[in-house]
This record gives structure tokens, C-alpha cells and sequence, in this order.
């Protein structure tokens, strides 16, 4: 039960059971594995109600057909985001944004089409008062605690006040998910000095300093896998960029790894006894252990995952919204802006 | 001897023997190297005469005392170019530009403090007729060849005719260099779609069209360690960023494997194992492996290394600097630039 508010309703999630490349069995596995491991909240699954009933059968798994949400289309993984919301209003994106913008949900959760997702959050669900733009954000390892990055692709060429927000939610978000008090945060540059950095940069600093925010001023890319600060903001661009370059590098060391040890049948010994070990240090980083990330600044909770989301990362994406829902983070994120619409 | 003027002068490079967090030793050292390594050039020492002297009794070096050229004054590794550039008019990093400048060596290589390198070289070389910005480019190791990433810390807030100059800049280098027949260009983007991007990244593609290079579109921040293409464009504040969050992460993998070999003495001995074949993987990341980075649109030969650089970092620069001279690197790059003055 919520830590703020104990006499709210149970918290009602809504799945997109067609999103993913796995879909819908991961989707739909992992959803009901969420409600398995917890069953405090309202599970619906939204799709093509047919290809739903035949996973729930060949799986054995245990759901209410009543829980089911029809919608008859389906919003490829490729497919352009701006046509595909016009041409498919049916379709689970449009449909389980729509329930949450109409009150009768208070969470989507989608691995399906990442711009389509948030684009059908941001015009259906709407942006919470005072929030230019909705940002997501990734959740970065480092060696010494919490580092998030905001923003990692909602948005491009961010002005100033949106990193303003970015920090604002971050703050927000890893204190009330995370437990950090008065989380660190940082604008991403490329010098730690203050005359570093470029126009966005020194405006954003100039607007941080003026909230109460834990401002310690620029940071710098490598300090982002150091921990030095806990929210990190940065242009969409920018962030977009840094995290595809970060899965780039992970990718390059698997294959490396595997050229290596096809090399020889020692080499493929040596790399044997010590692959579990490596795959331990590098599961920081991958998208599927920690599930999906919150589309932040818009009026619900919207949790967006990676196309190739397993059932497992499903399951924290949807237990991540219950968490959101339980905490009231689109309150205090609302409330929290309130207190700075004079900056900009 | 030059492929391309077999009539030129020897190339006489200086080296400056203040330069790094192991100056003079691993300056003088690598340096002292090169020449050993390749004696088809000549070597000038730029610094304090007394401490280069001691360095060459005491490390028991080859070289002519009249081939030291004196400079009294050291700018630190962190101090601020601009002012040390003012009070500082004796130091090594001035000394040696102003040879260039004035034609007295065609190449300066320094470890020195990065920012009044980059200053210094610019002001008192000046830039190639038709270069608004010189840039400092970094080789990214791939899974299948040769990448290059243009701007990576001479300038933020680039504009798309900037790009331009880069894409133009490091296509001449990776091919004269590296050998590569029209290499491939691309801009760094949120997506590979021509939709995907920034306004800088939109006007720099319809610049790039317009060119001859074997311009590719747009690519992403995991394709630059795909080896998508050979020579990758973006503002100087993203590429900074990005090689700095790339240099975090090598240390947080190494941080994160000592942690894991202090852990048990099997877990040491299995890594032990191991060791030499990851270092081996790793070791293309490794500034010191190919020495520093030119940077390319000033009107001569500079490069600059790690601060960290060791003598053989050091070594390679020095090579490096003698074959861009012997390809002719500046005056190829003032000849393709005028075919593009058009445009902006």
C-alpha cells in the first residue's frame, strides 16, 4: 500500500499486449507474472482479444477474460509514428492511452513502437500542468550508487526550462523510487568548470541554481558511470545518443568476447570459467533486468520498454508502475512545478 | 619519403618536452624514440633546456644539444588557456606554434594541456583558408574497420557548414591515412531516418548532399563502434560527451573486474586466465595505443595527446605528425575546401 495515501483505490494497469518483438507471449506472460509476485492492483491486457485467449491457453496461465480490452489493430515496430496514430485508432497504443486519459486506468504499460508510445502518451494522456515537454529517462550503472539520464530520446533540441523539468522529475523520481534524499543533479557538459559547455548549458545552470534542487553544477561523460550525480540532464539529442552509443560498446565486447573464444578450444575454456562473472558485471547494463522507463511529465503513468523486452523486464515494468501509481508521482511532480513556473 | 612530392623538405616536427602528467621524461622519451624508430626527419625539443638536458643525461639519450630550443615558461595541465595563453607568452605550447606559424617546423605535437594546445595552435597558426573551425577527430575501434568521429572537443555549438568542413576534413585524413578510397560519411543522429534529428543535423545532411563525398545519411550512436561508416560527423559538445561517457566506461569495466578478482582467490586466478586476452580486446579503446589526435583546419601540422600520454603514445604522434606531412595533409585539405566555399 502507498506510503502517501492510504485510502486510494487499488492501482489499475493497463498492457499492451501486442508490444514488442516478443509480443504478445512476453508481454502477456509478464504481466501476469507481475500479478502473481503481487497481487495488490487491476491487471487488463489490451490487444487483439483473439491472439490474447490463444497465449492464455497454450501458456496455462491463469486470467480473467473479463480483463481483456479488444483492439483490433496493431502498431508495427517500424512503423512511423505520426501516420500509424492517424491510421490505427484501434489499436492497443491508441486504446490503452485513451483508458488512462478517460480515468479508467492510471498506468500503460507498452514494449511496443517507443515514438509511437510517446507520442500517443503526450496527445492522449496530456502533459501534466507546467511541463513543456515529457522526458524518459535511463537508468545508468555506475560504481557507486543511482545515476539517471534525462533526456534519452523523448526530445530534441531541448531548451533550457525543459532541462529545468527534466531535473525537476528526475529529482522526484529517483527520491521517491530510489529512496535518495536530495538526489544530486547535474547538467551534462563537457567540462566540470562553469565557463564550459555550450548556450543550452549555462542557461539550464543559471535556472538550477535558482531552485532548491541539490545543484553541484556540470559533470562531464565519463562521470555519469561514476556516479557523481544523480540526475544527469541533458538535450534529447544528446542523451539519445549516449545510450545507443552505450548499448554500441556492449554489443562490441559480446562479439569481441565470442570471436575470441571461437578463436581456440582453450580460449573457449578460459572464457567458460569466467563468462558467468562477466555477464554478472555487465547485467548493469542491460535494458532487460531493470524492465522498461517511465515517459515522465505526462498526465498518468506511462512505462515504455525496449522492443526486445522478455517477459522478466515486462514484469518490472509493470511492478515500476505500480510503484509510480503507489507513490503519487504525477502529483508531486505536478506540485512540485508549481513552484517553479516563474523560470524559464 | 612523401608519396605525393618527392622534391619536399625533410619534415622538422617539435615536440613539446613540457607537455603532459609525465613531462619531460615520456615526451623527451617518445620523442627521442621516433627518431630512432625513423630517422628520415627532424626532431626539435621545445621547453626548459635545463630539464630537457637532465632528462637525456639521465635516461642516457641520443640527441643534439643545439636541437633543444628553449622556453622558460610551463603552462600546468589544468589551467584555464585563456589566461594561460596571456601570461604565459614563453611557454612551450606558444613557443612551438609560433615556429609553425612563422615556418621554421611544419609539425608541433604536444601532451600538453589540451585547451591552450587547441588555442594556441589556432590563434598562431591560423585556420586553412575556408576552415571556420578546426577540429580534433578520434578513432572509435570497430567490429569491422576503421571509424572516426568529427568533433570531438574543438567546438560546441557547431553550425552545419562546420559538419560540412569536418565530413570534408576527415574524409582526407581516414583516406590518406588509413588508406581508405572514398570513405563513407555519415552524420550522427537519433535515428537513421532523414526525419530523425536536429535542426543541425536536417541542414547539415542537405549540405553533405550537395558534396561528392560518399555521404551515407544518418546513423546511430551504436553504429559508430559497427563501423558503419568510416568518418562520423556531430556538433563538438555531443562528441566530447560521448567519447568521455566511452573512456568512464572502460574504467568502469576495469574497476568493476578488479572488484571482482579481490573478491576470492579462484575469482583472481580465473580472471588471471583471462587477463591478457581482455586487455587485448580492450586495448583498441586505448588512447595510448595510437598515440594523440590531430587536429585538422589549422594551417599546419599540430597533435595533441592524452595528458596521460606514455613515450610511446608520444612516439606515435610524432610518426603520425611525419606522415601527415608526408601526404601533404594540409595543403590537400586548403585544396578540397575551396571546391565547397559555395557552401553554407
Amino acid at each position: 500500500m502507498s506510503n502517501s495515501d492510504f485510502n486510494r483505490p487499488k492501482c489499475r494497469i493497463i498492457v499492451d499486449a501486442m508490444g514488442g518483438d516478443f509480443a504478445p507471449l512476453n508481454a502477456i506472460q509478464g504481466a501476469i507474472d507481475a500479478l502473481n509476485e503481487n497481487p495488490d492492483f487491476e491487471l487488463y491486457l489490451v490487444g487483439k482479444e483473439d491472439k490474447i485467449d490463444e497465449i492464455i491457453k497454450t501458456q496455462k496461465l491463469k486470467f480473467n477474460r473479463s480483463d481483456i480490452i479488444n483492439a483490433t489493430q496493431v502498431i508495427d515496430m517500424a512503423e512511423a509514428p505520426t501516420t500509424a496514430l492517424k491510421s490505427k485508432p484501434d489499436s492497443s497504443i491508441i486504446v490503452g492511452s485513451k483508458l488512462v486519459k478517460e480515468g479508467k486506468a492510471d498506468a500503460f504499460v507498452s514494449a511496443g513502437n517507443t515514438g509511437a508510445v510517446m507520442a500517443a502518451a503526450t496527445l492522449i494522456m496530456g502533459r501534466i500542468a507546467g511541463v513543456g515537454r515529457p522526458t524518459i529517462g535511463s537508468f545508468i550503472p555506475n560504481l557507486s550508487g543511482i545515476s539517471t539520464l534525462y533526456d534519452v530520446g523523448a526530445s530534441v533540441d531541448s531548451k533550457p526550462r525543459h532541462l529545468l523539468e527534466y531535473a525537476i522529475m528526475g529529482s522526484i523520481f529517483v527520491k521517491e523510487i530510489y529512496g535518495i534524499e536530495n538526489p544530486k543533479v547535474a547538467v551534462l557538459s563537457v567540462g566540470e568548470e562553469e565557463t564550459k559547455g555550450n548556450e543550452l548549458v549555462f542557461a539550464a545552470a543559471e535556472l538550477l541554481k535558482k531552485t532548491n534542487l541539490n545543484f553541484i553544477g556540470n559533470v562531464e561523460g565519463r562521470d555519469i558511470l561514476k556516479g557523481t550525480a544523480h540526475v544527469v540532464v541533458c538535450d534529447g539529442f544528446v542523451g539519445n545518443v549516449l545510450l545507443k552509443f552505450g548499448e554500441g560498446f556492449l554489443t562490441f565486447l559480446k562479439t569481441k568476447l565470442k570471436d575470441y573464444a571461437g578463436k581456440s578450444f582453450f580460449n573457449m575454456l578460459k572464457l567458460g570459467l569466467i563468462k558467468s562473472s562477466l555477464k554478472n558485471i555487465l547485467k548493469d547494463f542491460d535494458y532487460q533486468e531493470y524492465g522498461g522507463v517511465p515517459l515522465l511529465g505526462v498526465n498518468g503513468i506511462c512505462i515504455i520498454g525496449h522492443g526486445s523486452s522478455t517477459a522478466k523486464a515486462i514484469k518490472n515494468m509493470v511492478l515500476r508502475a505500480k510503484e509510480m501509481y503507489d507513490k503519487n508521482l504525477v502529483s508531486k511532480i505536478e506540485y512540485s512545478l508549481k513552484n517553479y513556473s516563474n523560470l524559464s
